[in-house]
């Protein structure tokens, strides 16, 4: 029988179709009339898609070169910066600030949880320059409370710089209203498009303290990049493909909504929303374990294999019977968790589908006692409620 | 009339059209093994590409990139380097030089021309950690002796950086047998497909270096990357389209050349080269001044236009009556010369459309004394004794 593969994984995410067409159309220079209109027309996208009056950057590399952007700009080797981090993408937090020569104090929640937002509050000083998080640590699939330690940062001078690598167009955030001063997206993500692109919002009190930080930064230098975007351009040879498929993608989302980007990024959170609530709903049915029942993101939905059970057991399984691709664990969860993405080009039909090879996995491969079509109807529940409600 | 975009830019060049469609079909994730086979198969072919047995590693960046990982990888604070200069991409060398906090000391040439021997010898102290130059200056279409130059360098304890980025595919290297420390490529040059790659080789010599360089470094850092590529895999998200486009470019290049890639790279340069010579015999017929008659490159042709005139209205009205997008000169050189390109997916016949585009522009737009198909003989003569004296 014919398998379609199936990318189920939080980046890189399934593929617009518009967008492939349009990468593999653009024959491009990147110091051309044509090229600056797309440039302009897909930062001002940006802007929309992050939801803020902030500048938005384009930078050509993947979400960890947005990260080091993010501390080689603002910080000088000796400043103390806060790090919070519950997983993987947390820790490359410290181990960037670090490499920066910066000395970071870091508030860390076990794997599978957020913070505690009174450690949060008591471990930040007034030396605190930055404090990096995630708005999604993809690692666990936790969401953190990005408006709540927001609230506790800009209560004081330090910068807030949050990695919304898959947050963006999977959870709502305010940029401007909560006063995230950085915040980062990269290409492989919500936006539907392959990596290689990242993206981040920077306030105006960010651009202020880059003229007193003194790491060294050069491909990376965020004020040589907003002098170039002002006149349609990038500092260094862009990814022009990428920014091409990009602007396809962000048009789409635009055009699922009557055209309205705005109301296009919220149907996207919802959608991510709903179809994470009805995976989660049908894995349970099924008698799986959520890993982060918690606090769990939107972006992805990371589940506890039983007991004894090999989680990578799952993740082979489902490549070797229906070509979908999900996540293992990573480091330590590795054989614990699998996770399962939500975020971009994924629609309800899709859960559908991933819950029915589900089914198959956790009865005739794991042996576990259930019926097939039982984590498939709760999903369907969810699904019903949610849109009924949207009615 | 019709008429089709053609890119006779140094970088972006032609796109081929089988990478294209990799690129759009690359719908992957990058921790699988269908990744890891195509990215060692691509890491393979590019240390033939780059005619070395030495690591090649890639980067999700461009060209820049690369250049910095070669500065914040092999320096420290305070170190002295002597940067080769003969143009904007030589600038760009003592720029991330001081950048990463090195005194750069500087051997330059006036722009058109190459470096005078006997001063690089002269300059070179036992103090430089690194010399940094270019194999082709792309802002002046001038080509540097590497083979001369790593004489005198390799001849003291200073590593050879050579940005190779438009000097790979259109000049012969010879990185083990010369010496060059590392050579750096872009994949918008001679490789075909879009920007947002660089790969770059490293001599056993320069991962020495490493161990001891105190540069801040995190998403370029080398070492890191080299030891994911051991596991066919990337240190950060890569940007895995662009690769696979890369793969179906270098298996193009292979296939000229009945699926030799060493073969194959061979054949990309006399490509190059002749077509470089066609073009600039065509253009002196037409009475147009080579910018860099000393030297010439032959991944591109700087063009001066005569004293007087605008090298802008040239590449205007190329662009307007023919859609053939050249570039004008950059920096100081805007406006008195342009460029035409020849690295890459070019062929002879592009070369003869080239021609005939700029007899139009010669007579007709700059009224010049010239008669239609006089620089195209003048080309066809270069060609015909190229091909024969290859039989």
């Amino acid at each position: 029988m014919i398998r379609k593969t199936r990318l189920f994984t939080p980046g890189p995410t399934p593929l617009l179709p518009a967008a492939q067409f349009a990468m593999a159309a653009a024959d491009m220079h990147h110091r051309t009339p044509e090229f600056r209109a797309l440039f302009q027309k897909v930062l001002a996208q940006l802007k929309v898609f992050a939801g803020t009056k902030n500048d938005v950057l384009l930078l050509s590399c993947s979400g960890t070169g947005a990260m080091e952007a993010s501390v080689s700009n603002l910080t000088s080797p000796g400043d103390r910066v806060l790090v919070l981090t519950a997983g993987k993408f947390g820790e490359r937090w410290t181990a960037l600030a670090k490499a920066f020569g910066c000395e970071a104090d870091v508030v860390s929640a076990p794997y599978g949880e957020t913070f505690d937002l009174d450690e949060v509050k008591k471990a930040l000083k007034p030396e605190h320059r930055v404090v990096y998080m995630q708005a999604t640590e993809t690692s666990t699939a936790v969401r953190h409370d990005v408006e709540a330690i927001a609230k506790i940062v800009t209560a004081t001078d330090a910068l807030l710089v949050v990695d919304g690598i898959t947050g963006l167009g999977t959870t709502h955030l305010d940029v401007d209203g909560w006063g995230i001063d950085v915040l980062i997206g990269g290409s492989q993500k919500a936006v539907m498009i392959p990596p290689g692109l990242a993206y981040l919002s920077v306030s105006e009190r960010a651009w202020a303290a880059m003229e007193k930080s003194k790491n060294p930064r050069y491909y990376f230098d965020l004020r040589k990049e907003r002098k170039n975007a002002a006149k349609g351009e990038s500092a260094y040879t862009p990814a022009v493909a990428l920014i091409a498929g990009l602007g396809a993608a962000l048009d789409y989302i635009a055009g699922q909504a009557g055209g309205d980007l705005e109301k296009g990024r919220i149907a996207l959170i919802d959608n991510a929303q709903v179809n994470a609530e009805a995976t989660r709903a049908g894995l349970v049915a099924l008698g799986f374990t959520l890993f982060a029942p918690t606090a769990p993101a939107a972006a992805a939905t990371a589940v506890a294999v039983p007991e004894g059970m090999d989680s990578g057991a799952v993740v082979k399984a489902l490549k070797a019977k229906f070509a979908l691709v999900t996540a293992n664990g990573q480091g330590e969860m590795q054989g614990k968790i699998f996770r399962v993405a939500h975020l971009g080009f994924f629609d309800y039909l899709d859960t559908v589908a991933f819950l029915g090879a589900m089914e198959h996995i956790a009865k005739d491969t794991l042996g576990l006692p259930v019926e097939y079509g039982q984590g498939v109807a709760a999903a369907q529940k969810v699904y019903a409620k949610a849109v009924n409600s949207a009615q």
